[in-house]
Parts: structure tokens; C-alpha cells; sequence
């Protein structure tokens, strides 16, 4: 607007990490403000300028918001006073980086502001495929959908035929992962925490059924009137009380993918395990994996899981919260259950 | 000595199992007695009669003391009122079956006594090597040993220069484990219950160091002094305390092979295991296994470990009890870590 060599500055509503959390997040942990920002890149620098679309809410950030180390930036602590970051779709609206242009459809690590600017924006994947909801990039095609891909085919070893059982079923993974178990032949049960999660895995997801953890006094009873034989893979989203009466119904050479345990990130003192001699007896293997480690095969991923999308094969449910103000409580809403489905934040519709 | 058509009889000592145990075992669910046993198969049978040499005490055996049906009869509760079954070495005095003739050595499962009527002999290992100790095929060269072998070079992964905890490390698994990952150039810890073992694993296995878990009130401190940058293998013996302590200490991709948890066996409620939520975070691999699935190797175990024995490249330390009537004692003895190295039962010597 202003003249020659001036550069645009615009409005940028921030959602501020106050300061590092012990125990259960609170969404007084986070607060909304205003500033602004110039919207050009530093002269000189390969940096580039992205407008928010959607921002990603996923369990990992929990540990971002405790002031623990880590070799990585991008799981490293939050810094109090500055926004929180995660995962992200944009559209580049300015750049010094000869790889990214105006208009540029992205997803990546980004702020949770309108605008950001991203010094080393080498880290982002570009969007080639538009037909599709952009939201999309946060979920299904992006971090959370890689994550159901790799730790199904990668880890879990699935066969036709066999016993698969996830919890968190109906969150941004499970509903994948349950899904792609039953294009294998696999016999799958979920577990999720309301009757709306459980009606969405049977009606929406094809689950051959699923059930209310809540509901359950006795995990170990429940796990046994859906799978008298026994579990093959287990699909550990959850952890604690859950992971332990899974360990009793695991079948010999049984296999658990542990992707997550969100019940136990926000415990003091997480809780015991008990049955841990069965994974000797069972010959269990239990495998953590972090899907940032295979990001190299995210193109084969796309071809696999665009045309399931395109043919209606796949679903997916997103829960989107509109505009960052709501952002606080749907990131807190994780760690209660509160999200049906993927939890997206809209900043800006494109 | 009867006439023709007569069968010789011959006095039978025999350890005799009580019934059920809840908790820690003790001698007195064992006892001793002496009864007579006809030297010849029954006619008709396949069966063959051996003379028991030397028996072996395993941890799997507090397993079968208790009444928890098995699909394996060979890992089945035992018959009270009937003898102890396990491992031993025994020569044949009488056979049936065309496989095997009198006087040949074996190794495989038989009972707790001077002689036994083995019905299905298949089972049966026939010894090749006899330049090498008899008791030797209740140890380094029977199924601790295939146990240190499939558990290190099947379930670890193990890489030279790797870090590699183990703990029991002076037992009959262990001090092998050690052995194996020394000659691929591996830096190894153990840790074991006494000074007297602790020594053994320093001056006689050629660990790297070594220390003693009951001197160290706190296990995590202990490890962190042992590995300053983690551990890359766990060759896991114990459970419980010395597992959640181990899981603090784990570098990104570790393994651990679970191949017993003595410490839980005689517990009514296993300890709790908190920290399994490292398993996601660092990506570890934790894999049960057991090697009576991994005997198609054993040819290719012994051509590996026969040249080592012979070389004086690894050797093996067994704690031998003599006669039957010390065979109760030196079983409950494993629970206690009473024995030092090996423990074996030397029913007759050949």
C-alpha cells in the first residue's frame, strides 16, 4: 500500500504458548492475540511468507508444551510467549526461495498465526493434488495418514484374515487404520469413547464392530467377547489400562504397532503395565515408530491412498474448528475425547 | 537277571512334584523318593528307556508348577504326584524305536529321575560331539545356548560397536550373550546379584564392566553410569523394576529381546512398568521369543559355537549339583540366584 521499498504489513491473530504444563493441559495454558506482521521475507534470506489455512491438532504437541529437550526443533519444547507450532496447511503469499512460489500450496511445520514466515521452508511438502479437500493435508494425506500406513504395513506385518483391534479408533489414525485392515481381509474391532465414535467405526468406517471404553468396567472381559481367539495386531493409540488387557488376548507371534499412548501423556506418574511377561510367553513383538522417519515414502503412499479417496473406498471424518480463537479448546478437546474424527483448525478457507 | 522273558527291574530315585504352587516355590514342593522301574519298552511300543545323566534347571520350569493349561505339553503345568519333566542329557539303555540304539547320548525333554520310559523319543537330539562336557548339552550347547544365539543374532539386530546391556548376566544365557556381543564388538554391561558374579563377568566372560543391581538402590542412576549415551540392546532376563529402568536408558531404535523376566515369575501381581511410553518416543523394539521355535538352526548354532568351545573363545560356567536329592534346592535356588552360572543336576556321570 505504501510506497516504493515499503513494505505491506497485515494484522496477524497469534495463538500464544504461555508458559510449560505439568499435568492436563488447559486451554488457559494458551492465549489469543493480535500483532503484525511485514508481509515480505528478509532481504537476503531464502525465506519464505505463508498464509494459514488449516492447522493440525495432534497428540504429540502434548509434549511440546513440557519443557523437555529434544534433538529436533521440530518436537522440541514450546518457547513461552510465542505461538504454538504444528503442523499445517498454507499458500505461500511471498518468497526469497527459488523453489516456492506466490500462490504455492503447501503443508509443513508452521505456526499457529495467520500469517508465518518460515526461514527454511526446504521442510515443506507441496500440494499437487487440489481436488481433494485441502484439509486434507492435516489428516488423511498428510502426518496422521502417513502414520496409519506405515504403522499398519510397516510395523504390524497384516495378513489376510487376521485379528486386528485399535483404540482411539475413531481419532485421525484409527479411522485409517481400520479401514485399511478391512480392504486386507482383516477382522477388525475399534474402541472409542462416545456412542456417536462407535456408531461412526461401524456405520461410517466399516469396522465389523466396535465399543465404548467407557463403558467397560473390564477391558480384559470386553477385549474377550470380541476376540475369543485372540488379537494379532493390536494398534496402540492409547496406552496404560488398555495396553495391559490387550497383552492378555494377544494371540502367539501377535504384534502391536505402538503409535501413541495419549492416556498416559498427561500422568505425573504414568501408570504400570502389568502383563508385560505375556509379550515372552506370547512371543509378542511391540514396536514403537515415529512416521517423520518415513516420510521417504510418502509419494508411494499418495498413489496408494488418492484413487481409494477418488472411488469413495476411503472415508475420512474431520472435526473442524472455525478461526484460531477456537483453536485452544481443540487442542485441549484431544486429551478428553472431545473431537470426532480428525481435529483441524480452520484459520482461512481457500 | 531273571530268567528268559523277564524284565530287569531296577531302583528309581525320583523328584517328585507336589502340587500347585502360588508364589515363590520352595523345596518342599518337591521331594524325593525311590521306587523300581522295568529296564525294557513296553512290547509293541516305540518307546525307548534312558538313564538320566544330568538334568537342567531352567526359570521356565516355575511356570509348570503352576496350573495354567498349555496348548505345548512340554511347557504344561506338572502332574502332582508324578516326577518333575524338564531338559537333561541321557544315554539309552534300552530302545524300540529304530531311530535310536543302546548306548547312544541325547539331550531333549525326560523327567526327573535315574531312568524314564520316553514314549515319543522324536523329540530327542542326538549328541555328535562328546570331546566337549555331557553336561554341556543342558547349557552352552543345548537350549541356553540356542536361547543367547537366536535371542542376540535373531531378535537384536546387533551391530559392531553397539551398546548392549544384559541383565542375569552370568546365568546360563547371559554370560553367553555377553560372550557373543564381545567377539562382534560390542560394548557390554551386566549386571548380576553378587560380587562373586559380578567378578565372573569382568574376569572370565571379558565384559566390559559389570555391576552388582542389589547394591544399587537406584537402577536408573546405575545404567546412566554404565551407558552415558544409552543403550543400544537389552538382552532382557529379569522384568519388572529393572525393565522400567532400562526403558529410561534406551537409545532411538533400540532393541530388546525379551527372553525371561525371572523376577515376575513368583509374583502374584507383577510389578508395574511405567515408562513404556519411551517405546513410541525412541522408537524400541520389544520381541518376546522362544527358541524351542528356532531348533531348525541348531546345526547351524553348533557349527558356529563348537570351534569357539574348542578354542577356548568362549567359555561357559555351570554350577552342577550332585544327585537327585540336591535336584529340589538347586531348582528353587534360580528364583533366588543362588546358583553361579549354570545350573545343572549330575544324576550320573558318564
Amino acid at each position: 500500500m505504501g510506497g516504493e521499498g515499503e513494505v505491506q504489513k497485515v494484522s496477524n491473530k497469534q495463538v500464544i504458548f504461555k508458559d510449560y504444563v505439568t499435568g492436563f493441559p488447559k486451554e488457559s495454558d494458551m492465549y489469543v492475540t493480535t500483532t503484525t506482521r511485514e508481509l515480505a521475507p528478509p532481504q537476503g534470506s531464502k525465506a519464505v511468507l505463508v498464509k494459514n489455512l488449516y492447522l493440525s491438532c495432534d497428540p504429540y504437541l502434548r509434549g511440546r508444551m513440557s519443557n523437555q529437550p529434544s534433538n529436533d526443533p521440530d518436537f522440541g519444547p514450546f518457547t513461552p510467549g510465542s505461538p504454538i507450532q504444528g503442523l499445517g496447511v498454507a499458500e505461500v503469499v511471498d518468497s526469497s526461495h527459488p523453489d516456492f512460489k506466490i500462490g504455492d500450496l503447501v503443508w509443513g511445520n508452521t505456526s499457529w498465526e495467520e500469517y508465518s514466515l518460515i526461514t527454511a521452508p526446504e521442510g515443506f511438502i507441496k500440494i499437487q493434488h487440489t481436488d481433494v479437500p485441502l484439509s486434507y493435508y492435516t489428516g488423511i494425506l498428510g502426518m496422521p495418514g502417513m502414520t496409519a500406513y506405515v504403522g499398519f504395513y510397516e510395523i504390524c506385518s497384516p495378513k489376510e484374515g487376521e485379528r486386528v483391534y485399535i483404540s482411539a479408533a475413531s481419532g485421525a489414525v484409527g479411522q485409517l487404520v481400520g479401514q485399511f485392515a478391512k480392504l486386507l481381509g482383516c477382522y477388525v474391532i475399534g474402541s472409542a469413547g462416545s456412542k456417536e465414535k462407535v456408531d461412526l467405526l461401524k456405520d461410517k468406517f466399516g469396522f465389523d464392530d466396535a465399543f465404548n471404553y467407557k463403558e467397560e468396567p473390564d477391558l480384559d472381559a470386553a477385549l474377550k467377547r470380541y476376540f475369543s481367539e485372540g488379537i494379532d495386531i493390536y494398534f496402540e493409540n492409547v496406552g496404560g489400562k488398555m495396553l495391559d488387557a490387550v497383552l492378555l488376548n494377544m494371540r502367539p507371534h501377535g504384534r502391536i504397532a505402538a503409535c501413541g499412548m495419549i492416556s498416559q501423556y498427561n500422568l505425573e506418574q504414568p501408570e504400570g503395565v502389568h502383563n508385560l511377561t505375556t509379550i515372552v510367553f506370547k512371543r509378542i513383538r511391540l514396536e514403537g515408530f515415529i512416521v517423520f522417519e518415513y516420510y521417504h515414502l510418502y509419494s508411494k503412499f499418495l498413489d496408494f491412498i488418492l484413487p481409494y479417496i477418488r472411488e469413495g473406498k476411503i472415508v475420512y471424518v474431520e472435526d473442524i474448528a472455525e478461526g484460531l480463537e477456537s483453536a485452544p479448546a481443540a487442542l485441549i478437546g484431544l486429551f478428553s475425547g472431545r473431537n470426532v474424527g480428525k481435529q483441524v483448525v480452520a484459520v482461512a478457507h481457500k
